[in-house]
């Protein structure tokens, strides 16, 4: 028996989980101020709800198996299409646009490699029923808010946003046929790093005209421009910046689309997203305009490593409670009454010395040491910060049913403890 | 294409998922406050995990498959193996006891049926390094101070204890070999609704010795002795019953066992764990005693819905923006600096007509609306706190990078807007 779990899975550890708390923290509050509603499907979805309407990419990299009931089903690679077939099964219960979001464990079998796991969390944020630019400016500007929540600035990454439409437009006008059309996508996809001849190879005729429209720096679209103006009038037109090359590999994408990159550009992708407003029709439901985007915890993870800024609340004990064995059962009494007041209690269940209890609360980090001694018996505790060895006395009562409380008027210790 | 999810799995709209948000605050809240600490593993084991250690039940029920790196692996069914595995490798960095909690979800394919999902949520907390009866008073305690933060009390729900060590002496007493035994817990645990006739034909000769064992109300052995008085002391005697009855299915538990259920003896387990001290060491780990829980959501859903105690933290935007189209730009630049400033702020995208936004605002239970009219080119707003239909004006001010602030000074409005 292995103690590693299989390759492209992670253990999350108390440290590693706190870290990952963070980012979810974060993903949560800015939806939330953002008006977005969490939702949440299952892991396991039937297979044919992938194979038709997602990416080529994503299907070959799907867990798929027969389970025994003769269905074929798959680990969910990505939370799109279960969101819509949710909302085709009951839109007309929600009114219009439909803000929701979710923070999905998804699945997909691929190399392992930096920023690429076989299973990942991702922060998903989608609006249906919005037609206008607004939806974009809405998504972009609600992921900014978590980037920013997490401590990062427009001068750590830069949402680059592109037109699948502009694009369907400009490859009509140049004779690209529809069917041609996913192939020019997937080169466009990969232009980044290719020399004029790679250009030449690949594109043809259109590398001409692909390299002018690449270089020419407005915006190209009225949609494009819209979204513009939408995230700078939200306050966030640092953040932002048009890129045609990006176009995203999604079948389902029919508008603007758009991808976080650090600025210094040695990750891959934060975050994608865009608008698919053909998807919901396909899922038999009403023809509904939607925009989403998709961002993950392991490049995001990285880039935050990378800026010193992973999110460490270490959840220490407030008090942590020391007793002689003959207190035992008031220490006890203690730990059960505080953390029902609100408290996080800690003491040492295997009731070691007294100098050894005190060292475990030290390891556990507990910012107090509250001390059942000998004048435990005459009603009295002392109570010790353990940062600055600073201690003094506090009183405790018994009320109804066995439970204790710390006593006021004795000094100010109660009202710190508590505080 | 359905709308349904596959059978045995669950959709979580915004209102369903609300209630499981409430669930998983209050398992949180009460590990936190115990001193449990969060952590994850993968939701993709190797199958061997689980065919060697967890009992007959769990393993028929494992949704596994071979994956195209030709592994047999599984849907984890249940925790405890993974915490296991993560534990022996990584057990020195820790001080002991191990405190840690997860709130996973596990899959298992039976017949779907209420309170029995294929796919669920579960509350797991766990100490490891603990050998006497205090880490199962604290798991006991955590536990019902994690039903108590959802509304629950001793009227609706008991922890009925048991030994699995005082049985294998009882049973060794009455010359029940070894490879026997298992068979004879799993008669004791289906044993609740049977008649005399059948208490005979099952048990045989162990019939009436175990009718005595199970009538006595004492606690039968020392340990659970131990047990009783550690969770009356931490105020929870109330919650507490020794029931012999209770023996778990798992094949790793080996002393105290317990489970949780409703009073009125309704609705399935809520709850249920023990110790089993020999785990680790199956997994290469040191020989380290342990012990925990699994508290899954499904039951513990339909009994907070029997007692109406579903967790209703609605989530309603606090401010809700309505502006004339003149205003739209600074209707942006109000909501992106307010959400920045930690509000909950939504807003027409469709920019409908003044009567249309502000119904919205209404249908989404916005708190207030925040009207810029004519006279916003005046920098004055109204306030409109939807609920009392009461209105105030506020001012605003333009700060550096288009940042928006509300004006204090001008009647207690932003005052109270921010509370």
């Amino acid at each position: 028996m292995t103690g590693q779990p299989l390759p492209g899975f992670r253990d999350f550890y108390p440290e590693e989980h706190r870290a990952l708390r963070g980012i979810f923290a974060a993903w949560r509050e800015a939806s939330r101020r953002s008006g977005f509603a969490e939702y949440e499907g299952p892991e396991l979805e039937s297979l044919d709800l992938y194979t038709e309407k997602s990416g080529d990419e994503i299907v070959g990299q799907i867990y798929h198996f027969r389970d025994k009931g003769d269905r074929e089903v798959a680990l969910r690679p990505e939370l799109t299409p279960t969101l819509a077939r949710m909302v085709a099964a009951r839109h007309r219960h929600y009114r219009k646009p439909i803000k929701w979001f979710s923070i999905p464990r998804l699945f997909r079998y691929e190399r392992p490699q930096r920023g690429r796991q076989r299973e990942h969390f991702q922060w998903n944020c989608d609006m249906v029923g919005e037609k206008s630019a607004a939806a974009e400016a809405e998504l972009i500007g609600t992921l900014v808010l978590g980037l920013s929540l997490l401590g990062l600035g427009p001068s750590d990454v830069v949402v680059k946003v592109s037109d699948r439409g502009w694009w369907d437009r400009f490859l009509e006008g140049h004779g690209v046929k529809e069917n041609q059309k996913a192939e020019v996508f997937k080169v466009l996809d990969k232009l980044e790093d290719a020399t004029e001849d790679e250009w030449n190879k690949k594109l043809g005729s259109l590398a001409g005209p692909v390299r002018q429209a690449l270089g020419a720096k407005d915006a190209h679209s009225s949609g494009l421009e819209e979204v513009r103006q939408g995230v700078a009038a939200l306050g966030y037109a640092e953040w932002f910046e048009v890129d045609l090359r990006v176009v995203r590999g999604l079948a389902y994408y029919t508008g603007v689309v758009f991808e976080v990159h650090d600025r210094a550009g040695k990750f891959r992708a934060v975050a994608g997203g865009g608008r698919y407003d053909a998807l919901l029709k396909k899922f038999g439901g009403e023809d509904l305009p939607a925009a989403g985007f998709g961002m993950g915890d392991a490049v995001l993870a990285e880039l935050l490593a990378e800026k010193k800024l992973v999110p460490a609340e270490v959840p220490a004990p407030g008090i942590f409670v020391v007793a002689e064995l003959a207190q035992r059962p008031l220490a006890l009494q203690l730990v059960g009454s505080l953390r029902r007041a609100g408290q996080v209690v800690d003491y040492d269940p295997g009731h070691g010395k007294w100098a050894k209890q005190l060292e475990l609360a030290e390891a556990k980090g507990a910012r107090w040491a509250l001390l059942a001694g000998r004048e435990a018996a005459q009603g009295k505790l002392t109570v010790k910060e353990l940062a600055t060895r600073k201690q003094g006395e506090i009183g405790y009562e018994a009320g109804p049913g066995g439970a204790i409380s710390l006593v006021p008027g004795v000094g100010e210790w109660p009202k710190v403890i508590a505080s």
